[in-house]
């Protein structure tokens, strides 16, 4: 009921304002943010990784958390880098005690995988984020919004100051959900003209010298790859996209970031260019490269969620055509996202198994070094996703029995592209005729398997030793999809 | 507590996804909607005004709720324009019970004056309305979003389509509150560049024959006075302004929609203009004039809630610096929003009292002709609010001793511009000092009232007769500000 329609309007009373006593969200310092946060014990806080491995933030708000004794908290951070590697002691003296993230590398990966946190892990995909923040099964106390820029009033703007990182795609929902919101700045504006998150979502600002290392935002997982096998599997990507024949005007597009990944976008690219096919809108975290391809006229659209280099948080400062996007429009399992409107998806893969699904999340040897990010919604989401990844590396094979971690579902995985053979899910009999109607010569997964076994020989069983649960991988709905394990 | 942390994630049971077996938002049509809906009898349903007195939406809603028998609804309207006539045999036949809004004028004014209303009234500033919204003091079960355009999956644009309305402002609050949100259309675009409100928002499409009448836009209230006596008023306000000594480089600064408000912002571009000044924002509703002395150089920028007329909704399309912002950014109470950074507010009233209570609410006959929308607002925000208006008009006063409705409390009313006489309130004696240092002769505002009264005579004292309550008149903050009385 609207509490405001049973007022008893007719004997309240009015007691007058002072409009010259108005109070200013702008902090002088962390220990004035600290007082009016209160922040305690068991407490839930979040962070948005757009500065990527050059953060400064989350170590400088952990560090002040530490100093105060806090502890117990859970650690709600949409991605961890190796710079975060501060955090190592703190997981092992409890002041964060549960960590929820969608994608981990570096030592703190290998800190939990050693079974430091005392808590709980969970990992997610970006979207499942988004969708667990909204609908409130993650409750976060304080977001720590590393911002580029904001202005007085607290719009805080990703294309201004000297760490912009062009877009705060992961942060949207924590400005909405979190019970308090503290835009963490170097950079004061009067004004600004582009804001990300908008004044209502914050409720302090407190300045620091800087924010983060603008080099840092190009993480090694956004290079091309050199290796002339990993050229061949984009190569063979692409006549398997030209042979659904989806590839034509209006076709969306989106690929993750590594290298193979990004060979084959700029081999689509050359295909495109050479055929006069115009995309309609690439999306995800977006490269510089990609940006060249929008501004020659390859895709119409950029939808962006995040800048994985300099170039693309510079491009995005003035190209309305480069839209930026919230993880939940990009990605939430509701509400109908982008990703749903994609063509194809091209991702990696460590394992896979036969029943095509994939572990992103964890090494061979069973260490966590990745993670969902947008995997899982963007495997959902396309018409068609293909993993590209070679068959098989130093003798250790892509296709498994059972992958470490299952971190995307095998039945949203439609094809597989390695250097040995094109492998097509049994669920999709539709692309499996269009392959072999143009001459590809796709296989089911078993067979491709067997390839790779008769190569480098069926792995010895590996005596299954005891393991210790340390936490799950979340699908992005937020059913489990499977257990994460201590490593060995 | 997150429940995510709490789950029994070792026995978890997944249960595999259809990635084939996507849902589309867009419906067939409204049974298809009124089904989905299932809206019960006393809902409360939301509209924006954007469209302003060319809105087709409410109307085609409400006739659709008419023809299913449901009733006792609560109308949450951002604005209620004479085009919603058609509301008034839903208001007498109790299908719409309770109204809260911020400004109406016209037949559904008229009846509810009349007494029409079997529940209550409630008006609101803008600011607010988007406060009681996004803290739960209004709960709204479906928001009818009148949309000019939407992609495929929801991404609301107001610069596509043929009823662009260039911002939708008013609508944000309740596109992230309502319990559903839906968006009526008549342009579906596969995507969109400029989004207002992001398709996480967006539950249901229905697409219909027209949302609108472009010229509609126009509103009566917002053309330049023509009126010499009004001009007068406006020039005087311009001498006031220059000499608080805030007309300077970096101003900000907003004006009301009538008449002398639009002369006033006139004279001060002119001004500005000839002393090489340049503003920092204008903000509010905006006219195309107002982007002229923008494009002109005289703001930087522009801060738009709602646009005015066709010529604004046209330049916000492609200046980045004519920015689009939501109720709550521009308004409310919390947050310290952009009103809070304004120099200047130039504002109109139909009465005022001696403590500067201002009506903008009713007529001198007590029916309902408008209301707040942002004058309580940006009279709190800004550093000068200033009321301009004839000191009487055939021989009806300006200043009385007590108003029909206090529309905006007198404690953030700051000085009275009339063509007789300038009056600054006693709390700001500051204003007062420097108004007289600079050879401007202000008064108190009962000596402005004993001057007002020597022309046209002390007024008779009405008989006072019993009326009956309708409803209220809320202050931005929640407070009852004043009642509203049916009329004569």
């Amino acid at each position: 009921m609207n509490s405001l329609l049973n007022k008893d309007y007719l004997n309240a009373e009015y007691k007058p304002v002072d409009k010259t006593n108005k109070s200013s969200k702008i902090l002088e310092n962390m220990d004035s943010l600290f007082d009016k946060l209160d922040l305690k014990d068991g407490a839930a806080i979040s962070f948005h990784h757009h500065l990527r491995n050059g953060d400064f933030v989350t170590n400088m708000i952990m560090a002040e958390i530490k100093k105060r004794g806090i502890k117990d908290l859970t650690l709600v951070q949409s991605s961890i880098f190796p710079c975060n590697e501060p955090l190592v002691p703190l997981i092992e003296d409890g002041t964060i005690k549960n960590v929820i993230t969608s994608y981990m590398s570096g030592p703190v990966a290998q800190a939990i995988s050693n079974g430091k946190l005392k808590g709980t892990l969970v990992m997610q995909s970006h979207g499942g984020r988004a969708r667990a923040i909204m609908e409130g099964s993650i409750k976060i106390d304080v977001a720590f919004i590393a911002s580029p820029a904001t202005d007085v009033h607290g719009n805080i703007s990703a294309t201004e100051g000297s760490a912009f990182c062009g877009v705060l795609g992961y942060a949207y929902a924590d400005s909405i959900m979190a019970e308090k919101k503290v835009a963490i700045t170097d950079t004061i504006l009067d004004y600004e003209s582009k804001t990300e998150i908008p004044s209502e979502r914050i409720d302090y600002i407190v300045k620091v010298d800087k924010i983060g290392d603008p080099n840092g935002i190009i993480s090694g997982t956004t290079k091309i790859t050199k290796d002339p096998v990993g050229l061949r599997i984009a190569q063979k990507t692409v006549e398997v996209m030209v042979a659904t024949g989806l590839v034509k005007n209006g076709m969306n597009y989106q690929s993750g970031a590594g290298g193979v990944s990004l060979a084959v976008t700029k081999f689509l690219g050359d295909y495109m260019e050479a055929n006069e096919i115009k995309g309609g809108f690439a999306s995800g975290g977006v490269t510089g490269d990609l940006c060249d391809m929008k501004n020659r006229g390859l895709f119409e659209k950029i939808y962006d969620v995040q800048c994985f280099d300099l170039k693309s948080a510079e491009d995005i400062k003035n190209d309305p055509n480069h839209i930026s996007m919230s993880a939940e429009k990009y990605a939430s399992p509701y509400h109908d996202p982008i990703v749903n409107g994609l063509d194809f998806v091209i991702l990696g893969a460590t394992e896979i198994d036969t029943n095509f699904n994939v572990n992103v999340t964890t090494g061979h040897d069973g260490v966590i070094m990745g993670g969902s990010g947008g995997h899982q919604d963007t495997a959902y989401g396309a018409k068609v996703s293909i993993i590209v990844s070679k068959l098989f590396q130093s003798r250790i094979p892509l296709i498994v029995d059972r992958v470490g971690v299952i971190s995307t579902p095998g039945e949203t995985i439609d094809v597989v592209v390695t250097e040995r053979g094109v492998a097509v899910n049994e669920n999709r009999k539709d692309l499996l005729e269009l392959l072999k109607s143009k001459g590809i010569n796709a296989m089911t997964i078993s067979e491709l398997k067997e390839l790779q076994d008769s190569i480098i020989g069926k792995p010895e069983k590996q005596q299954e030793k005891e393991r210790r649960a340390i936490g799950y991988m979340e699908y992005r709905d937020g059913q489990v999809l499977d257990v994460i394990y201590e490593a060995k």
